[in-house]
């Protein structure tokens, strides 16, 4: 199948890995988790970040077989370009979320053919909602589509943040959140962009590896918004940013307190 | 009626108003909002919470002849003792999220004895989930009852707090922070007590104001939780208060930290 001249067809395809994947999430909630530590103790790994990996690589490779794919558990490609079809995947995002909390979570997927953003799909678990589409088609979750957030200032909105940026003040990062509305700390960066995507935040900052916002990205610049990383250059799709996301006005603001 | 004779029936009776509250907040949901400016523009109040006060006023004193009422919009009494049956409530707890959201926002209702802890209210709107009982009943949403959360140490879990708090590095709170799993911060004290009761967090700390914590401070401790101020010391429940409400032996943990 072409994908290009098929999306409507691919964009039912992916929803339906994700419904199968909330599936697989849900019977093994009440479960005892295998829980494992990488590069700290707020940094894990579960048996369910793994399996859903495997479970959406095998689907993809199954549909594309031009298919480079990128994904947090390792089990996909060594991927060193964007060239050709790069499918980019967070089999789990927000895992100490998932593990202390089991909600607040979220599973992405990403399709770039060239380089380009073509279908971004972030699925907020616990409330069941897919947020996906891409450019072509607009971004639409099961009931409707969204709207473009309204292009509002810093001072007038929310604004997510990672915690430990917020903490070592980063980028002057506490006064950037006094001058904003007020801050708030979800602790996923999928469910962080869903917030923006919906206009209940203006924006959204964190250090972020590609598999948290390469889905977030598309679906935040089909409906407007601003995707840089935070002194307002281009992201790097193949290594890790300090991403912004925002209102257009709000990038502004924050460009101007950063400089 | 001789309310603690008939706990039960206040519990369905208080469990109603708050039904009613909710049907009146959808259905203004997407109405505009009449928001004024209070202390600051980051301290609003709305048409909502007002005409929820008012309602609930209303309620209760048809129910309890004998009520002093201390509401955050000040349409109750002049609270200046504990004697005698004291409601505290809030209309709309987190009127920020509110206006800027439309979720993450909660009603509360509290009622004290002679000083002691009786009933408490927690109601998550958006979820619709009310969060309710007391040490002679139990805590319970509307399809179960809440069990004692495991008694975490702070490095074992998440901590909500305050932004302005975490900012400000007040009690050395960005250390603290750093000491736990991770920071979260969602804008409404009745969320967090929520996400502290369901053992979601293992903690909580933010300046508050008595309708922020009086319904949360009776469910908390009939879960075991301890409720007080930042330091340890008991919190006045006609005053604002550095409020710390988490397991024991997080707060043990915190007191450590702050000494």
């Amino acid at each position: 199948m072409n994908i290009i001249e098929n999306l409507w067809q691919t964009d039912h395809i992916i929803r339906g890995w994700l419904k199968e994947v909330r599936e697989d999430i849900l019977s093994e909630l009440h479960d005892p988790l295998a829980v494992a530590e990488k590069t700290s103790r707020k940094d894990l790994v579960t048996n369910v970040d793994k399996a859903n990996e495997k479970k959406i690589i095998k689907a993809i490779r199954s549909f594309d077989s031009q298919a480079k794919i990128l994904g947090e558990e390792g089990q996909g490609d060594q991927v060193t370009s964007m060239q050709g079809h790069v499918w980019i995947i967070d089999p789990l995002d927000g895992t100490l979320n998932f593990v202390k909390q089991r909600d607040n979570f979220a599973v992405m997927i990403a399709l770039y053919i060239d380089g380009k953003g073509i279908l971004g799909y972030i699925m907020d678990v616990m409330r069941n909602r897919i947020y996906g589409g891409g450019p072509s088609l607009g971004v639409f979750t099961q009931d409707n589509e969204l709207t473009k957030p309204t292009n509002l200032h810093l001072r007038d909105g929310l604004l997510g943040v990672s915690g430990p940026m917020l903490i070592h003040d980063k980028y002057h990062l506490q006064a950037i959140d006094e001058a904003s509305s007020g801050v708030r700390i979800i602790g996923s960066a999928g469910i962080e962009f869903i917030q923006v995507l919906k206009g209940k935040q203006n924006g959204y900052i964190s250090h972020l590896m590609p598999w948290d916002f390469a889905a977030g990205k598309i679906l935040a610049e089909t409906l407007n918004l601003s995707v840089t990383k935070v002194d307002g250059t281009p992201v790097d799709m193949l290594s890790s940013n300090d991403v912004l996301v925002s209102t257009k006005d709000t990038q502004k603001d924050i460009l101007n307190m950063i400089r």
